[in-house]
């Protein structure tokens, strides 16, 4: 079988360097195409100093309705608003081109949700409902039958496969605080002051409490896959941490009647036992056991009354929560091997 | 006036550092003994680097009770267990000195509770009694008239002064999640496989979910300054970050009935205003910014509805979290301004 | 006696904060004015987050001139050219005036060099006579008769004072390699790319080897301490580490003769033993034994043979590199004790 | 083909955690057997967490004698003088074996130069010289043709590589200083001081300057590829740098005659134009680059009169300076493609 030609719209940040390294190593998928405006005509080597010698690619400037005619897939890493601002053309372009977008403009099929939690109106609300929801161990059959997804995000990544064995029970129906912790890489390519070494560095601080985007992406993913009817509402609190790559996740539960630890151990070992990238672990997920990897590591406890439960969770933000989970949505639209070119196991220390 | 003498039992870790460190800066207190036993003989300066030329003192291999003798303070920077075992022979010998211990074995004064949370039984339980609990800003008057404290652990220390003001209200009824993260300071000057570099950095991590000795030290605190009757039951899960010092904490309440953000920050604003140490910040504390300080930094907000509320804090662990809020405590304890020896506004970056 | 009016001409870098902390504890001095355009009207505790508190300043949109006239000491904390640009009205207006300097603008008395070194024409050459190379154990009696200091760069100062004993021996003659290792602060307080946290957590680098601008300061100040007659040609090679603060100076000397171990130690105790912050370690300096502080710690080795020398040194960038150095400068310029307001011990760790 | 049968002595350490990782991605090896005393009967999973659904070995309590009969390659991956004690005995059980040794044992082919630099009695000294020096680029047709590998020390690599050409082409002559800078993972799984988190993190050092048992390894492997002629003495000084993974090495050269930057840049890309894992870079190598990787990253540059020459290079410790070239000079003693299992680009940032 030939190879799949794949598209990049917007590769010179991290994720279009994390969709590159791994792509590159995939063994039915060939980048035949990356676009930067800022970098046109550069080798991508030069941006992404870790594929020299790997991908021998150069930064091309085209328009992304004209490179949909080209691919069999098309990503799109590009900065919130800039991939809707495109989409209309890209699939008055392409139709039936499999799409996989990265940022969080399709996210939400509820445009007002959207417009709230964004702050601005969205550029293209009518094409909201085409795009399936990419928590890819939630939705997989959805996934499969569809040609478009939109990726989720990091934070909500983790957050939502920390609970999600509880939202498909019904379990999931009383107060929860989510902690999600984030590296600095979370904040993208370009140099800003909360990603200043002097002030990130040994560093710990708490933003948007309450009030982040991710947090109606959690609530209506874990409402769809069952939670609590209309009641449930999750006080997400995210944080800066002093490291690179990783999503940390702290869900403290206080469910409305009793779940015995033993019980709940057992519903996830049932729940993620098969299910190729979460590994549940005795004590505590750790984010650099994951990094690298498309893993997404879980623990489970609660108190000897099963009053109050604790899941943890981590992610590579930049490949379980970007990346990774996009190639493991396009391995489904395309019907390959779920786990093809997703491998890795890191390095650990 | 003549400088009070002070003494420190057990003087290598890092809370005796740091003891050092402040009191050799303190107007009113000179060290006059401070005592290792594995580095009897040996320049302070030796094993705390930083003090060469600031400290000349030697380590001394004293025992506690001869130590007590000579000295109008002392201060147990021993291990927990430690100080107990000491304990009832040091106030033999002298019933009026004034001590400041920052190990864990005094800081509940119901035995029963100590054993459940420390795991064996306690070597001195028969004065636990004596010693008052010293988080500074909660018990001051308690600690004004008394001679013996029990200085708190650094999860408590951070996580009482982010619930304090709700709790003296009667506001503090519902379910409670905190999430308190911790440097590698925390863990002590001994090497461990937790602190470990390779290990540590760029790592994040829970430990203890819902077991932590401090959670039932803040559950008591919390509840003899008025929080909710008997039912108050907060979720505490500990955390492990790669900065050296500080303590993080986040408390997201779900309080019984909706409480106003606008209310909140007033209380809060009425509550710390006066108070030398604690600092509120509109949006988050942060780590970095009291490194080295006895400062402790708060913000705190809600949702719209008033039904979800988020407390921040920030301390550095080894000051307002150990040697800091010690140091705070003893200069109530001889009636000396409160804030003696500790005005270092910390380096930032 | 009245304290001595200090204003600073652009207090919202690293420079500006450190000089603020550093004022705010000293005993005969007071900050009266600190400028800033961007932040002009704004608390200085809004940008320096650790001096609320303890700075109740605002940041004063005066021009330098101006400010002159009010003050009895005036630092300038600019960037390189900026200083220049605005020391012709200045002087004009407040001949008198005591001036530090911490830009590199007057750092080298020769034009020329000056021109090659910073790549540009220098904005004000013909005052370039006008001031005494501040680093203070080398040239400490031309300061003290001295009003205006140019204070020296952070790389310089760590690698002059590895250095000074053997050349105002006359011994430094031979070939020297010096490896500077910066911490991210030396960048200064706005985000680039290098100091990207992603970028910089965990790597090293070289950057400008051979052809850094402090190259030539090093070699001039040596020079004029006696280093070999002309051919004194020090190979330095910069490089950016994953710490904050610090400077790390690595010296290996071969000299045109052998020099046994024991003469240079003795020779590097003799000089530095009286000076209140050189301290010699015997094994390694380390830069976070020196954060925070005005120490620099030296240490010094030979081979069996005395064919190859290392000298080490660790100084704190911000401080000894820069706003300590400017105070211990200050001090000279008016007859203080050289160590007034400058003896914090620093936290460790 | 059958998969070659691969087994480790000693894989609990890093350096067996990263054999695992690379040869459980190799295609034509199968690691049949990896011992470890403590850690016998758990599965390897538990101790290289990374390698959780990666491997499914437990660790065995073997001798390495009885493990040599079952495999076709052997890996000692023991603390230095441990391989050196079995070795007699794995000799005589397997004469025609082919062993990699990732320790120093039998590195130095003359015995008295390694009792000098280890410090202590050679355990088995009469098998130095059945041993080839396993820098892959510079003795490639000696490993080809030999059974056995001394793999080289992390320090050694980076400065060898550095140095190579020059080496070979007769111009290696006058003083050399070599700074080589190491992460927090080249002091091994074992925590220690220098490697406590509250230590390390933030800090830089010096240890054993002109001491390092690497520095005779570096001298005798560059004379025996063609440096100065006896009088060939590097000065070489380690540091510990606040990362985990990487070696940088600074190399400054003052040759005894000029060579001039375009003919050093030219002799470098003629020498390294053709290697597979050497990589030359414009402006500098960064260990976050090589991180991951077998790539040794080099860079070089010199003065305008070339009297004075740079040259950088960066590798991952543990994979070019350890597990990665291993399995590079296994490749070579079975005739598999020498980048057989090493093409991971790794991640960046």
């Amino acid at each position: 079988m030939a190879a799949l030609r794949a598209g990049i719209v917007g590769g010179s940040g991290f994720g279009g360097g994390e969709l590159l390294r791994i792509l590159s190593r995939h063994p039915e998928v060939r980048v035949t195409a990356v676009t930067s405006r800022r970098h046109a005509g550069r080798p991508v080597a030069d941006v992404h100093l870790n594929l020299l010698g790997h991908v021998d690619l150069m930064f091309a400037d085209l328009e992304a309705d004209d490179l949909a005619k080209e691919v069999d897939v098309l990503f799109f890493a590009l900065p919130h608003g800039e991939a809707a601002k495109r989409m209309t053309r890209v699939l008055d372009a392409a139709p039936e081109l499999r799409i996989v977008d990265l940022s969080g403009d399709f996210r939400l099929n509820d445009v007002e949700e959207w417009e709230r939690a964004y702050g601005r109106e969205h550029p293209a609300g009518d094409l909201s409902g085409e795009f399936v929801y990419g928590l890819t161990e939630a939705f997989r059959d959805q996934i499969r039958q569809s040609r478009r997804v939109a990726n989720p995000g990091c934070f909500a990544t983790g957050a939502i496969l920390a609970l999600l064995p509880l939202a498909e029970e019904g379990l999931l129906d009383g107060n929860v605080a989510i902690s999600g912790i984030t590296g600095s890489s979370g904040s993208g390519a370009e140099p800003k002051m909360t990603t200043h070494h002097p002030e990130r560095t040994e560093d710990f601080r708490a933003y948007r409490p309450l009030t982040h985007q991710h947090e109606p992406e959690i609530r209506l993913a874990l409402e769809r896959a069952g939670a609590g009817a209309g009641g449930f509402s999750p006080a997400m609190v995210p944080h800066s941490a002093p490291f690179v790559r990783g999503i940390f996740t702290t869900a403290s539960i206080f469910p409305t009647r009793p779940l015995s630890r033993e019980m709940i151990r057992g519903l996830y070992e049932a729940r993620y036992g098969p299910e190729p990238f979460v590994r549940l672990r005795e004590d505590t997920p750790r984010v650099t056991v994951v990094r690298g990897t498309n893993h997404c590591d879980v623990a489970v406890t609660a108190d000897d009354e099963g009053k109050r439960l604790v899941v943890l969770s981590a992610i590579d933000n930049l490949v379980k929560g970007m990346a990774g989970q996009a190639v493991q949505n396009m391995n489904l639209l395309f019907d390959l091997a779920e786990s093809a070119g997703l491998l890795d196991p890191g390095t650990h220390p």
